[in-house]
């Protein structure tokens, strides 16, 4: 019953990351999004458009990532994807994930170190669609909700390509679709 | 890239679930929790539960299923568990679901509208699995938060141990832990 308390410690502590804001709010929410439900939504985006990755991907390795792949924001915050991720905050969140996966019974804890490390390195098949997906929520909170976070924060045209461009390392496909997307948002001038 | 910009509807129209509010508070938040955010605590708790399932699950299915079990609420809201669950709002819940899995090509809309119902039926491994962890949040949530949903619903303890026993159709071990507990709150006057 041990491992069962501990992981049920887990479970609650982890339950803090519905308490991190990020910097869009879901189309038609009058809120910002928290890190908890955009986990939610980014592992339903993968599963629903694991056909369009570049190479074949294991989808359950996908959405193991991307269930855990904020975690390291309860300690660290969340940061806007324009800022430079700086390398202090790549570190206080390095920590934080360490310090809630040594919540859990050992072989629990070193496969799921393993499987962040992964996607933060972003060089195998899995982190680069899994990092693809998680750009694409707030990409469409934008075009669907005025631009509001660009606005907000000043990012230009040019960083937005720039940043997502990456996507196609995931899927040429979707990064595709999404370029179309924003290029329009150029033309009405909600992207500048 | 027809198929791409149904799933990006289908993914826009979803995130309304982060707007569909349940009866329990997540523990140290001062807010109700939204079905989103809990879809993904479910799905990390099953993952990192799956080892105390009484069968052998396939783990993917679960999460399959954790990951769309609420998408109806988008449509008929969320009930609370000890409210008898009517028939009317479960066909609310099925047909809130089909239209919105129906936004997504043909084949996925076919499985995920299988994956769901097996989930409603409860009879499979997997879906018995997924039924017992679905009912664990919002217990450690009253057991750590005062009882405060068991109150304000006038949530006896009978009703909590004659509904939560069902846990132990996934999993006896963790029925065995939570039951634990929940004797503590009675003790404790948390519940009664
Ligand atoms: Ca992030």
């Amino acid at each position: 019953m041990e491992a069962i308390e501990k992981t049920l410690n887990f479970i609650v502590e982890i339950e803090q990351l519905k308490d991190v804001y990020r910097k869009t709010r879901p189309v038609g929410l009058d809120r910002f999004e928290n890190s908890a439900e955009h986990s939610w939504h980014v592992c339903l985006a993968a599963l629903m458009l694991k056909d369009f990755a570049n190479e074949a991907v294991d989808i359950h390795r996908v959405i193991k990532m991307l269930l855990i792949h904020d975690l390291g924001e309860i300690d660290a915050g969340d940061t806007i994807i324009y800022a430079s991720e700086t390398s202090d905050n790549k570190a206080k969140e390095a920590a934080g994930v360490r310090r809630l996966l040594q919540l859990l019974p050992a072989e629990l804890a070193q496969e799921f170190t393993a499987l962040w490390q992964e996607f933060e390195a972003g060089e195998t098949a899995e982190a680069r669609f899994a990092k693809a997906i998680d750009r694409v929520p707030p990409l469409l909170h934008n075009l669907l909700g005025d631009g509001h976070s660009w606005k907000t924060h000043g990012v230009t045209a040019d960083q937005v390509f720039s940043v997502n461009q990456r996507i196609a390392a995931g899927s040429e496909a979707l990064w595709s679709v999404m370029r179309t997307r924003l290029e329009a948002a150029v033309r009405d001038g909600l992207l500048k």
